[in-house]
């Protein structure tokens, strides 16, 4: 008998040799049906597996990253398989599972088109229906080749040929389709309930554009139809929600690759965003007890070599300026500044400090350039120039987990003010597999994380680690929003410094007449005003709530007659400082309702005779569509309370 | 008889040879006792010139710069005898009037310092009261050598050597002393009624870092006590305003060599100023119908070759960011922005426009660095980063005499709001003797300036017209405030841009279905953020006016006892977002104030036994110096009308 210990906890005993399918059935049925592959002892396995030694075990479903995976991957072959049934001139190159899914690599003389995938997938329905076993078989190096070659893969052979000899090659076979790979795998194709394909393109061979252009098919697969219903419609809802297409259509903003790939041209509707957001920003940070300070977008290289940039990030940072050219007294080269720490640490240096004006908070929205490359720019998402709502908390180490547990307070205010109600909560700490990324300091690493850590426990804030997420020079605490659509967006960054107050000397007088070195917190509550704009488009589906809403009130005019009592209306609002603008176009009413509704303006106030005699006004919600009549100043006092406490 | 004709139109006969003070004398006995020179024919001579033929005559006396430059070089000839008096081993270089005053180089074996400066000045006062007479007469070249090497003076041979052979030299004689000098002079050193010497420093002959180091002598002179006593004063006025002492002293900003010179940092407090002002500032700009847009700070290099700045302004601007080096696949540069204009025309030319949509008024706070040399920068006035409180209006012929009426409108009530009521107004335009600096466009251009011309007549608006002064691309009007202290601050300017809209083929569909080239007007009302704050500072001496100012009150606690009550003011006053400190150190009061005083702070609430079981408080205003009791209410009633009314 051999004792096998389950994740919760428990053993339990099972005759030598007993496959995990066996012994996920003797968990319970309801597991063995959900049971796609197994973990033992940390390494995930086919379900076929037999175990043979005491051990630990943990069943695989597809509730699980790796459950998914290797149901995509067995999908891959599938697809493979499909392929070369309907192609069988194709030559098959890799297909491994990616998130949300699978790709397969191939050579086609006939070119493949997204015409071609619904024929494509209904092949691969006739194979998953056929229900076949997945047998892995190993093979030697020379054995394997030789298999190859008679299947006339030259890929294949290829990737074999570059595998370390003396060690078995595995292979699996479902019918009468065998393809090289590692697995593991489903143990029937029949497992794979739900199947789709998504698109076609080209790629090349090792992603070498010396190489061959392949064709590559993506897809998607579930273990339930349901599942993949659901995910078609978010992935057509995100589509919608796309803030590159709601902002060409509403024209919130652009990328000019005259100007610079990854630079943002806020366009005026959605600076009013911004604008609204920052002034609310501003105004909580001085309630709050920061301090707003503005420091230059340039420095001397010296800056970027005492804070260790030029060390640790400079292929993050635009090129440098060399000045030697513009005035031979300036003999130094300037860089775009990627984050504004140094200037924040040097004018802290401006002075001598003492204890007593510690903390020291300073915010500022600190415009910031760093170089990516530019397949991973992504709209407003991921760009090359971006403002952060930066901080730096200068601190005594006594005020250190009151100064974390004020910004915790804020980032949670602030988050619920744009309706992100749930945050993921991760704590960042070393990779302690991997220290030599991090700077040396053991006994503060210690100190740090496990301050951190209790600091999220005494709040009762449930979290999850991410090993080696900290920065070189620290810990941090970050938290994720969670959109409309339930994906995640890094925001809040809470970030402990133990390098720059060191490599700048910075220092403080303490109460007992000694100089100190002062604790440093970085930390963005937002993150960027670009990601941070980007993502509440997308989780407002551009339509913004009132007090961000680029144009609050559309007063439609029905015809001529009424003009001067809709620019009434609007002088009356915009005394208030709301947003309104008059649309006395002589256009049909119906026509400017819709117009005002596609671009998601929160009321519309329609005026005809019947409101202009009685002095009221018919509000349409772009929510409700209906319209109620009201007087003008309740009208006034409903918008100006809802803006106030935005609603 | 001559016909000489006069400023104000008159002619006058005088005979063949009179004297231009005989004249001067036969004009007014008032105007012949305040003559220094006379301009006959445009050029400025010495008033004992006699005139030969008609010609038109102006008397210059010290009320005009012309006159003040005459003055000012004798006493420059004054300072050079009584150096040679007490120092005669010194050879002489030049001496030229310069603003306010003069100052003479020469070659001392013998360094002469700050502490000889008295008994120099000692020796000019006796030099003025021997009144000798100034007496013109010419040599030809090699008489002139030979003069000056008699004289032993090599840095005079050396000039004389390098002037055109042929032309008489011209060489001024007082009493026993000469110098080589083109004039013109006053006749007598005695009509030098105050001369105040100011400094010394060395200086290369020539300014070239390759010649010998000269010493230099700085003076200034006037024609009577009183305006030399003025002067004095207004320079230790001046000095006392210096906004870069007066920075220091209130931890306002600081320029750091570390990161770079003309760079500034934003200190917590001038930040509080800076962010008031931008708020004031947006608010209006909403208000009067402009939209707010945000642009990068960095642009490709096709940006500015096809705006012309490369062509026109390279110089001016940063050094080139090369992309090459980071990413092969942008085989291009990249500039830090030294203006935002082609971002907005980039932004305009995202979609079609139509007439219906001009003017088009975009706003922004844009960040620009321009390379200044080293020499030129002066504190937050003369700096290498700053931000514009730029606009660009696009619109139509039609619009655009009332959008420049408009853009005067607005500047004039917000230099208002600053407390600068009287501005001088500038009309900047082109060179008619240099027109190749301007793009050839004659019939615009004199459209362009008189059209300029005519708003400010038509407002009946005193200006003065800036000969060469437009830019390259337009004319422009110009407004300059004038300070507590009488100096001259631009500012506003408003200029037509006759380029970037064809440049970069701006374009909008007319009324008729056609396409059009809009006009483009730039704008800035205060400058720059940097200048405008810098000169605030100079203006209010750093004491703001409450609604700027970065601490608007101070509350002093008498005693321990008075904590409570204290922080129970604080919290009524934050709670109208009144800028409001507690002083609860245990220092005596009127330490307290006087420290709260010297912080230039509004408002002190001083607070003991006797406020607290009234609950009042005593107020004390800095201007006053007086206290004054009054319920809480009272006092939050008044601050807040006076911050609402920018008091």
């Amino acid at each position: 008998m051999i004792s096998v210990k389950l994740k919760n906890g428990n053993s339990i005993e099972v005759p030598f040799s007993t496959t995990c399918a066996e012994i996920a059935k003797q968990i319970s049925s309801g597991l063995a049906k959900e049971a796609l592959a197994a973990e033992i002892n940390g390494k995930v396995v086919d379900i076929t597996t037999t175990v043979n030694a005491d051990c630990s075990l943990h069943v695989v479903t597809f509730n699980e990253e790796a459950g998914k995976k290797v149901l995509h991957h067995t999908a891959a072959h599938v697809l493979a398989q499909a392929i070369k049934n309907l192609y069988p001139q194709v030559k098959l190159a890799i297909g491994p599972a990616i998130e949300n899914g699978f790709y397969y690599d191939f050579d086609s003389e006939v070119p493949v088109s997204s015409d071609d995938l619904e024929k494509i997938e209904s092949e691969m329905k006739r194979i998953i229906r056929q229900n076949s076993a997945l047998e892995r078989f190993a093979l030697n190096r020379s054995e394997a080749l030789q298999f190859a070659e008679r299947l006339n893969e030259p890929y294949k052979a290829e990737l074999i040929r570059e595998l370390p000899d003396g060690q078995p090659i595995t292979f699996y076979r479902q019918g009468d389709f065998v393809d090289l790979c590692a697995g593991p795998h489903l143990p029937y194709t029949g497992m794979i309930k739900a199947v789709k394909l998504i698109s076609c393109t080209g790629a090349y061979w090792r992603g070498d554009s010396n190489n061959k252009m392949l064709q590559r098919i993506y897809g998607t697969a579930f273990t339930k139809q349901s599942e993949l219903d659901s995910y078609l419609a978010a992935q057509e809802e995100a589509k919608k929600r796309d803030h590159r297409k709601i902002g060409k259509e509403l024209d919130l903003f652009s990328i000019d690759e005259y100007i610079g790939q990854g630079l943002i041209l806020w366009h005026p509707k959605l600076s009013v965003v911004r604008e609204e957001i920052e002034m609310y920003w501003r105004k909580e940070h001085r309630r709050r007890g920061y301090e707003y300070i503005y420091t230059p977008h340039i420095g001397q290289s010296n800056l970027w070599e005492t804070s260790g940039h030029l060390d640790h990030f400079a292929e993050g940072m635009y090129p440098k300026m060399k000045m030697a050219a513009k005035d031979e007294t300036e003999n130094t080269y300037y860089y775009v500044k990627p984050m504004s720490c140094p200037f924040h640490v040097r004018m802290y240096k401006t002075r001598p400090r003492s204890y007593r004006e510690l903390p020291i908070r300073w915010c500022e929205l600190g415009s910031v350039y760093r170089f990516e490359k530019s397949g991973a720019l992504h709209g407003m998402l991921r760009v090359r120039g971006f403002t952060q709502d930066d901080a730096h908390i200068v601190c005594t180490e006594d005020q250190f987990v009151d100064e974390v547990n004020n910004v915790l307070d804020f980032a949670l205010d602030i988050n619920k003010a744009f309706g992100y109600d749930k945050l993921n909560v991760y704590l960042s700490v070393r990779d302690p597999q991997d220290k030599e990324k991090f700077i040396d300091n053991e006994p503060v690493w210690q100190l740090a994380e496990s301050t951190l850590e209790k600091i999220l426990s005494d709040r009762g804030i449930e979290f999850k680690k991410d090993i080696g997420g900290a920065k070189f020079y620290g810990p941090a605490i970050d938290l994720k929003a969670v959109d409309a659509m339930g994906r995640e967006w890094q925001g809040t960054t809470i970030q402990l410094d133990m390098n720059l107050p060191e490599r700048f000397g910075m220092t403080y007088v303490g109460s007992d007449g000694k100089e100190h070195t002062p604790i440093m917190l970085h930390r963005a509550l937002l993150g960027s005003m670009e990601r941070f704009v980007g993502t509440l488009i997308e989780h407002y589906a551009g339509a913004f709530p009132i007090w961000l809403a680029p144009v609050q009130v559309k007063i439609l005019a029905i015809s001529e007659r009424n003009h001067e009592y809709a620019n009434k209306v609007l002088k009356v609002l915009r005394n208030e400082d709301i947003r309104v603008e008059v649309d006395d176009r002589s256009e049909k009413v119906g026509y400017k309702i819709r117009e005002a509704q596609l671009g998601k303006i929160p009321y519309m106030l329609i005026l005809g005779d019947k409101e202009q005699n009685e002095n009221v006004v018919a509000v349409r919600d772009r929510k409700e569509g209906e319209t109620k009549t009201m007087s003008i100043e309740a009208f006034r006092a409903l918008i100006t309370e809802e803006i106030l406490h935005k609603r």
